[in-house]
């Protein structure tokens, strides 16, 4: 074994232990956990700056792309945003304990369903650092254990903020080791995280693809991916193309770096000529690259720029100022393209149509379907969850925003007085 | 590419398209596909029983144990049985199309949580014939298509079965290929089943810890594991020792093949000269094999013969007439002992002590835990769920027993007028 193949062993087996004490406290005391967390935050962020320093040099000297150098760096605003958002999950509704069913059973059995923490939860993720500071409350207030493995591009600003966090759970009485961070080692250490049956009870991998196929071919623990979203809006026969084209340059422009951004825009054939001309100006006006489809681009008025769309562009998440257009046949044809690229995420329809709204509902196949609105919703806060840790484009256990109620497992407690079979 | 790697590929192939359609479909219509199944096998008992008689006399030839003997047959009345579960089913509510939240955002998007099916679900499972029509129907009350892959002990049963099934569906309307079997290749099969991603959107592997192994290095598609119960009965400092005899008898000989009986008895120091002699007489009364530590050895009366207990024994579902037999020193001492060895299945303490029962649901970490009752109630239809595709014993999607409830999972559907973020 190598040290990190040592070391990632050594965090989770702690974690497991701290994992079972966790399970045992009360709400209050997570809570003032989670409180002393931000409260640290705050009262050290000198020293998370220091160390946040230090990741930013090698990252400019490794000449880290300035979008990634941005993601990367922590301001003192940044500093608080996270302290404030601990204090926004430390006031959620506890999601332990909850009785989600009730029954007496014919035999007298009294029956009943409850939540309970998953135990380990494992989060492995990229350059931001504030994951490791979000991670860590939303594991601690559903009594989890958080086992983080960051990237080596944040490594000085992860340790001090998962020290931060580890040494505020102590203070506030709860197992140091209810947060840990594991680095270095890299796939090697991915593989050890990833085959801990029986310590690690869930992985959720934020990350872009190579991470999700690093840890799919390895991973024997349950896995929860917060994955890509190439995200569609399709243009119906009936819909209100002004609202049409606002909800497109709101799903792609707003924030394009985002995985609810939409990658991907489907128009219906009979209004393509009415709709395409003047959206696809608005889109490049927004500074948009336009890949389409040979009926789209034959609707380029004068002056808009259009590149010609390969299948591989419609199969892909952009996550920049570009989208991918197609002129499609019917709603069937729109329903099938999507299913065929999408990536089960967020998909729209914009159309006047209630038929055509149901069929969209009912076949097209993704975590969150929006009949004339953006894809740019999909977010637990959005979605009355308080916070997530991350969007799950699967659908065993959680699919759309991971929120606290889906970081527990239930249990089934049964109550007699001598029942026998 | 082998020819039966060509035949699980076509199958999936077939079910995802098959699946899509099967969304569509209303719930009378998969009520009707499913009477016309039960409708078949009773019109067909004479062709499947033949089938069966050719899997009986290989079986035999190849000498396989009478309990596995026993497994595989069919009979008129089993057969019966198979029709009469299946119409059961048909009858229990439709998990599909349940609306689990609904809310109005700030914004006024008005957003709903509906059930889904999952869309193709694999069902990989061992000698029992029945399995192939359980799975089917149960598949479909959930708008699920179903890819079954049995064993080659019984090869012409399930072919048998599975072709009644499909044709029945197909007269019903639906796709035939909403059933579908696929047979031979061993475990390449299996590694072409579980990674299948993008067709198949569930395993469930019902079978030894040997078919879990083979998958779990193996699958990259979710799995979810009907797997051992190692099974404790616990019996407290302040037990009704009437009642905890009663109930580890009955947990222990009532059935012993199945994964919800008590494989292991564990005993308070404090009772176990007033408990164990009984209990261990009765028990071998009843002709079961007692694997006792040391302490509990030592309380054997004359008469009782009892066998040195390994490490390994306290590890081991017996699925047979044994059980392992320990005094602990503490209601923490059984907690952390069951922790250790369980399963993670059924669990139960025989207590009048309402806090050492408190203190046993809240730290066993189990989907079943029991309170003066026998761990045999473990069942989906018991817990009122109708039936069950197995049990599972992990955290993720289904913990317990698998209904129709757990054949599905949820999408959002957000309407709005135009609202863009």
């Amino acid at each position: 074994m190598t040290e990190a193949t040592g070391q990632a062993t050594q965090a989770v087996i702690a974690a497991k232990a701290a994992s079972r004490e966790l399970a045992s406290a009360t709400s209050d005391q997570r809570v003032a956990a989670i409180v002393a967390i931000a409260d640290a935050l705050i009262a050290r962020s000198d020293e998370i700056l220091a160390a946040n320093a230090l990741d930013l040099q090698a990252g400019e000297a490794a000449g880290l792309e300035p979008a990634l150098i941005d993601r990367l760096t922590l301001t003192t605003e940044r500093v608080e945003a996270m302290a404030d958002g601990a204090r926004t999950v430390a006031h959620l509704e506890d999601p332990v304990g909850l009785e989600v069913d009730r029954q007496v059973l014919e035999n007298g059995l009294k029956l009943r369903k409850v939540t309970r923490p998953l135990g380990v939860v494992c989060v492995v993720y990229e350059a931001r650092p504030n994951v490791t500071i979000d991670s860590a409350v939303l594991c601690l207030r559903s009594a989890n254990a958080c086992v983080l493995r960051g990237s080596t591009t944040a490594e000085h600003s992860n340790r001090v903020l998962a020290t931060v966090a580890s040494e505020a759970v102590a203070e506030a009485g709860l197992p140091a080791a209810c947060v840990s961070l594991v680095q270095g080692g890299g796939r090697d250490e991915l593989r050890e995280l990833g085959t801990a049956n029986g310590l690690v009870d869930l992985i959720i991998p934020r990350g872009g693809e190579g991470l999700k196929k690093a840890l799919e071919t390895v991973a024997t623990v349950p896995v929860i991916y917060a994955a890509a979203g190439n995200c569609h809006v399709y243009v119906d026969a009936s819909a209100d193309l002004g609202m049409a084209e606002r909800i497109v340059i709101n799903a792609k422009v707003q924030r394009p770096g985002v995985c609810n951004a939409a990658e991907s825009l489907l128009v219906h054939q009979s209004v393509a000529a009415d709709f395409l001309p003047s959206a696809l100006a608005a889109l490049q006006a927004e500074g948009v690259e336009l890949r389409c489809d040979g009926r789209a681009a034959a609707l380029a008025g004068s002056g808009v720029t259009v590149v010609a769309a390969t299948d591989e562009d419609f199969a892909t998440e952009f996550l920049a100022p570009v989208i991918s257009i197609a002129v499609v046949d019917s709603l069937d044809a729109a329903i099938e393209h999507i299913n065929a690229n999408g990536s089960g995420h967020s998909e729209a329809i914009v159309t006047a149509d209630r038929t055509a709204a149901n069929a969209f509902e009912d076949r097209v196949d993704a975590a969150c379907i929006y009949v004339n609105a953006s894809t740019r919703f999909t977010d637990g806060a959005v979605f009355g969850m308080g916070a997530e840790i991350g969007i799950s484009t699967q659908k065993l256990h959680a699919r759309g925003p991971i929120g606290l109620r889906e970081l527990t497992t239930i249990t089934y407690l049964v109550e007699g007085d001598g029942q026998i079979r």
